[in-house]
């Protein structure tokens, strides 16, 4: 089967999860939007399915099933395809660690939308810069240091074990694009989490991801989930 | 098996939609730290499972199994207990509907807190004001029509079918608690949205759930993730 991957083209954003996933495992998939007229065919594609009606992108096409929510299109991919372990322990593990990581990017994205994601960013500027300060002085160091502990306990990968989950694919993924978005602080916190960023390194050093970061598949980051925004970022 | 579950006392937050699935099923537990030190006890609980430690309640322990967000909890009850359809896509389309549930909650949360937390209430009362504007506005029709679109297509309930799933119940915690947040502006809601207050409707009179609600198990909402300020309400 090949998959139809629904997402905004443009930025990276959460459809990059799905897509580091499908990358990795070597599973045919389509990018459906980013081919021509891709998101006038999304908005209509997205209407065509009363039963299964996706909240919003990402969403994947899997033959008869129609998967909304990042972290339930993951599911899905781990289970048909072994990127998570198959015990009712491991499942779960991996499913609440790819929750939370989807936790830490919603706020990764409130910090330049803090009031409203249908306002411009410099309609909300101040408020954006509360809410960076926080996130940076508070929440960065709750959540890398959260993954840090289980990586210092458990060894290279998040659910212990030889071989990535999928969670590891997007714990790279929220890295990357807090290395992005925010180079000063993560600088500092490098220090004090380098399991994480270990982590991040081994991923981006996978084989099996090699043809994919060089190749245009890959989003570049711009104005998306994770921004760059100097005044947001401090040491 | 009596399950163990762990929340903060005094609000029903997060915690409410792992106890409606629990009481809503019958299913023995023990609502651990509302027992005598029982915040002390969770803190404490919280770093004796270096194995799986959760970020942040509520998390459920079911013998060996300790299991933290929300969604998963529910994932995990509902395939243990018959709370979910137990075909692939109707496991799925219910867990995606309760990951939809969740984001709404956390955006719930932040109409009262947009900037940080670990800041009160008055200290972002400023921020808060626009973000609730906008919750009211563009989040509550866009939120409460999709779902309201579901049940239209199929029935009374979500995932069809003649009972109600976790995700009807978790659907009723959050119309419950945006009624005691937002009245002014769920009663202009409720004409627009009818089949989604009707299931709120449903679901408070549930046989399972007579008792639960009329007893002290049931927590009083306040200063919790849904709160009513008069000043973020409006028609």
């Amino acid at each position: 089967m090949v998959y139809d991957l629904w997402y905004w083209t443009g930025i990276p954003g959460r459809g990059e999860f799905v897509r580091l996933a499908l990358e990795a495992a070597g599973l045919p998939y389509r990018d459906r939007a980013r081919e021509k007229n891709g998101e006038d065919a999304m908005l209509r594609d997205m209407r065509a399915h009363p039963q299964f009606p996706p909240f919003a992108p990402p969403y994947l096409v899997a033959g008869d099933l129609v998967i909304a929510q990042t972290a339930n299109i993951l599911l899905y991919l781990g289970e048909q395809h072994g990127l998570a372990p198959d015990d009712v322990a491991g499942r779960l593990w991996v499913n609440q660690l790819q929750l939370t990581i989807a936790d830490m990017v919603t706020e990764a994205h409130d910090t330049h939308h803090p009031v409203a994601s249908g306002l411009y960013y410099e309609d909300q500027q101040e408020e954006a810069q509360r809410r960076a300060d926080d996130f940076r002085n508070a929440r960065m160091p709750k959540f890398l240091g959260y993954f840090d502990a289980i990586l210092a306990a458990r060894g290279e990968w998040l659910a212990g074990g030889k071989r990535w989950t999928y969670a590891d694919l997007s714990l790279f993924g929220l890295v990357d694009g807090l290395l992005y978005a925010f180079p000063k602080r993560m600088a500092t916190l490098a220090r004090q989490y380098p399991h994480v960023f270990a982590l991040h390194e081994r991923i981006a050093a996978l084989a099996e991801l090699q043809d994919y970061q060089r190749s245009d598949r890959r989003v570049a980051y711009g104005d998306g989930i994770f921004r760059h925004y100097r005044e947001l970022d401090a040491a």
